[in-house]
């Protein structure tokens, strides 16, 4: 039990030992969801879960008091109900998860929880989660994206894609060819990018300043939005590696981020 | 009732008789809420009625078939709970309340709902409630941000809020000073610009990477985090105007988008 | 700001200085929802509007401590969700709104917070949220009806209604001929009193012992009960003006009124 | 089982066969609360169950098709939630048991729903539930109050009262004294009419325009606002049997009430 | 009032006196659904409220201090929704009608709550509801079988029942011979045991390692399992008399069980 | 991607090939929670997870067309929520998170779902949820216990636990010893066996007829119910492969259950 760092191998007794004021849980979080007929429906819960595992001994590594906890693999894949495999939780659910969990760390000696979140369709209740716990319980909390995708220049494989690679394309394909090859139907790899999409200077997916709701088969029966022909293993190693760095910066700040000690009763 | 375009003027027949598929309905959304010593608790939920109104008339010049519903004043505002005056939704119950705007929406001819918002503890909340109601009830479901602040180079009002004047700052108090200025108690204008704050690389307020869950009185007193003590209605008039020609244009892609119809049971 | 009594006119620290034991909270509450041809879908929030702004004004001048809150334009019109036009909230969605709005207010030094309640589908809901928001908050809680038919001897302009003109008959289009004029379409005044309905003894609208759940279309495709045909200007300023006196007069009375004050947690 | 009108003590299949879309269900529903230290916790349940006994049998001598269900002793009593030996439900809590009934009912041929209200803090939550029950089952859905309480000119019992003998007052108090006389402690009949709370115009208790929302201990330490003093076992048979003649007049009027049938599923 | 031991007979002030921190607080649970074509629907509420009261009755003769809430009449008899005259509630309703019955009881001088279960479709979500109450309101929860089944070696009776006699059959309808021949149809008993279902040796009924999600209609249109041909009322009286005796006996366990006390607030 | 029973390492339209009317889903459901000075916090998790693997791959072998789908670690822990380390679901979130789930695997071809349960704490949930996904879905559902103690006639191990090593004792502390043996702290093996608890004839844990409601800290600061002190590997070996043998058993009877085929809209 010596060097883990996974909090869920320790005893309860270990956790009033090990954790305080300054230690930082991370929860991956991810999804079970269509990712069209190449990418596995594991895929945003294995990046979340695999990036987390990387960025908590890194940042250990580097002196950090971080520490992980189960990975939330279901979460709010509504976008993708109609399709056959996908496991998610209502927006009800997934916001009483959330708070539950919250309360439950609200009575270790941690007061810093981060959300490191593999799946788009997390991120809004992620964002009404924080708050209410950090309300509720009192704790600083924080949620990042588990991808982050290099600023290469000329984003080569991503070229046809339009921006809006968001589901299923260049990027998720290239990591999961990195980080589980045998997971990846190479023999299906596809492309789908809605015509005029990315043309839009209102309304869009993330960055744009219109939000617009949207199921993953609105855009055809694939239900993928992005290019997986171009994806490769290289891509996804280069993409895993920044996104290990960018989470190790972001805890860093993290451990340094300070804020007045809330305690309020749920 | 000739010519209005507010739709709870019309009768209920009426409703079948000018809105179609194409018919875009928008709904302002903001909040009451403890804004400074300076500023009115009604800021977000004038400055959303303000622009929509606004925007309305223009597209409808401009030959789209817009119409606006009655505001919804009082938001998502927990950050502020702990301030006199702040009148807040808690999270489900603002989830409840657009779903049953989409429900109630859905049984009108109009399919294209829009959430203009005035106040950013809102835009989570929307987040979910686009595609809660997309899913349930078939409609296109959009959100965009009410105030739109122009891009005027080096952005001399704003100028010392370090990038995150994002409540009761220059931006704010300016486009009230424009609005109503009978409303600002322009003897109490403050600045709060938490040290630092602005600096972090991955941790900070909207655009950077990692979310944080924060309170209003995290960073002092004040409950605000900006600067206004260099607002002016000049400023508030450019800001107005941007805000509402970004909204026109925003309603413009919003005429043109198309997806295939769904009705899905609640 | 100096004579506002709209309360999110002031800022939060206002509210802190204005307010004390004594003030009165003022919430106008309508409805959005069908009224037939003839009459808008605003015109139980207009009415619940009106009649608060007059009394909240002419209160303020006989030296009560009186303030107005937003109007919350949308309640409970689950009678009429198969109109077009009518934007309702479900029975939890109206409960949790109301409690969540005393809860608000608990953080004021206002302690008598007022419904005034342009719709009846809204009542009952209401009673139990004067309830709900004493016990949980400790305030002191009222609910009355916007408008209220002054006794006129025999009522002329509601003879033909058989005491059951209770939607979009006589009385509510002769408040808004008064009102707003230009909302009324008065090339479609309409007549529906559902044959013997006013002749039971038991079973009846408001006031006969045994209550019925019925929805607006129960009673023919019209959507109303009651008759718009004899309704007239002059008779909705009658009734407008003693509205408003009789708003007065309970505002008075609920000044008066005292209780051990209670401060409970939610 | 011959002739037993507990719906039951029927066998499912029976319920097949002796109800039809004419019969009409009576349920029972009163409240285990505090009422002083001369009543019984059980009064309003009792008061209910007996009235509805009286009445189903009544009423079915005279031809109607009438049915009862068993008795909802607990009900909405967080009016007096502060007094050992109160059961009571949340409203929530109410609502929900209402229309899981409403749930059932709808899969009987019977159309006809009818709540027999022995306790004032259920009338609101009634008054939503009729509505909900229609709205997502189609049955015709009726409430009234069990206790009636004869026009006997100068009222002599309750004279005493000035029109606020709302709970465990005389006429409560002699009901039981004439259903179950040996549960009224004759040695602790006591008085609580709070000064000048009947002398208010526009408010108070039932029949006010101004509805407040009010526990029992708001009014002094003994929980009740009435006179128990003048309370009398004839009284209380008067009080009884005109409370059952009137229920079987509604049960009357509730026969020959029609309304289209609808059928919607929940 | 002098020697009942059923509390809602009592004053709420009365509670204060006669109840103690070792008082017992016993409430039947029970069902109204259907029981085939033989047995009423009442038969769950009746047996749970008969062996109720004939234990409580026992257990005070031997010097324990017990006493009688109302009977839950309706439970969770989802299993049986399909057929006509079955009350039921949503799992959601049955849970917070139990914490309500519990917060309630918190507020009495006693600290030990039995739920006396009559239906075993109520088992799982009493398992939860003693856990909640527990936990939130500190007091000593516990749950216990109404009917028990004396081992009468060779259980002739339930022969031919294959050990799955488990609704509407040998002991169920034995039972109900003896409290209410009147209640039971004779004329239709009938015998439905699904063949093999009892040699499963993981799966099956209560007792087996596999749950399984069934309704009652899985089993055949009859909508029970069971063998009613060879019931009794002398095999009724043995299996009531066994249930009361072991009910006592459980009161006494109850009684001279100790926990420490906890009064945590909700 | 060839071999693999991890469902979520298939793509979506795979779930379609391979997926029929006879393929069983296994979900193992675990808790993260308080087990002692000795045992991690992920026990239960552990078992379940490890014993559904060996059993899918058994089963698989036998023949059987299982798959397995993700872990849910964290359960209902409510009896530990006081202990520093137990992340817990409340009894709603939990049953939402399973009916979720339902209606999740309701998309897929499937029509068999299973729970592999590690923790006590979610059996009466899980009992409640076999039904409400069943009802709302038709799937259906079964849950059976992750592990199974042989039974070795005299059971030396667990000789001083009384019947009760029901958390953290001697089987507990076998499986882990043989699964994790890294993760058991071997110098903190401890006892705690409540004196006569396991005496009691009517009352105690799984298998006596009176249920309680209990919390872990109930029994002490130690957290747990049973004798660490005897376990081994050996004995944890034996527990571990009979769990398998009989999980295998158990799906074996799954496969050959039937019932006839329903859907029903949620």
């Amino acid at each position: 039990m010596g060097d883990t760092r996974k909090l869920a191998e320790l005893t309860g007794p270990q956790t009033l030992e090990v954790l305080g004021d300054d230690s930082i849980l991370v929860v991956p979080i991810g999804a079970i969801e269509h990712h069209g007929p190449h990418l596995p429906l594991v895929t945003d819960a294995l990046t979340a879960e695999s990036v987390a595992t990387a960025a908590v001994s890194a940042a250990v590594a580097a002196g950090l008091d971080v520490w992980q906890l189960p990975t939330i693999s279901v979460g709010k894949s509504d976008e993708h109900h109609w399709a056959s495999g996908t496991l998610w939780l209502r927006a009800e659910t997934l916001l009483d998860t959330l708070v539950d969990l919250g309360r439950s760390v609200a009575a270790t000696p941690a007061r810093k929880l981060v959300f490191l979140n593999g799946h788009g369709g997390n991120v809004a209740m992620l964002g009404v989660a924080l708050r209410e716990i950090r309300r509720h319980f009192g704790l600083m909390t924080f949620a990042m994206p588990a991808m982050r995708v290099p600023d290469e220049g000329p984003e080569l494989g991503a070229a046809d894609e339009e921006g809006i690679g968001i589901h299923g394309g260049w990027a998720e394909t290239s990591i999961v060819l990195h980080l589980r090859p045998d997971l990846v139907r190479t023999d299906r790899l596809v492309r789908n990018v809605p015509a005029g999409l990315g043309a839009w200077e209102q309304l869009g997916f993330n960055g744009k300043p219109v939000a617009f709701g949207w199921l993953s088969d609105d855009f055809g029966p694939l239900g993928i939005v992005g290019d997986a022909t171009t994806a490769s293993a290289d891509a996804g190693k280069r993409i895993f590696e920044h996104s290990t760095d960018e989470a190790v910066a972001a805890l860093g700040e993290i451990d340094r981020f300070e804020l007045p000690p809330r305690t309020r009763l749920s």
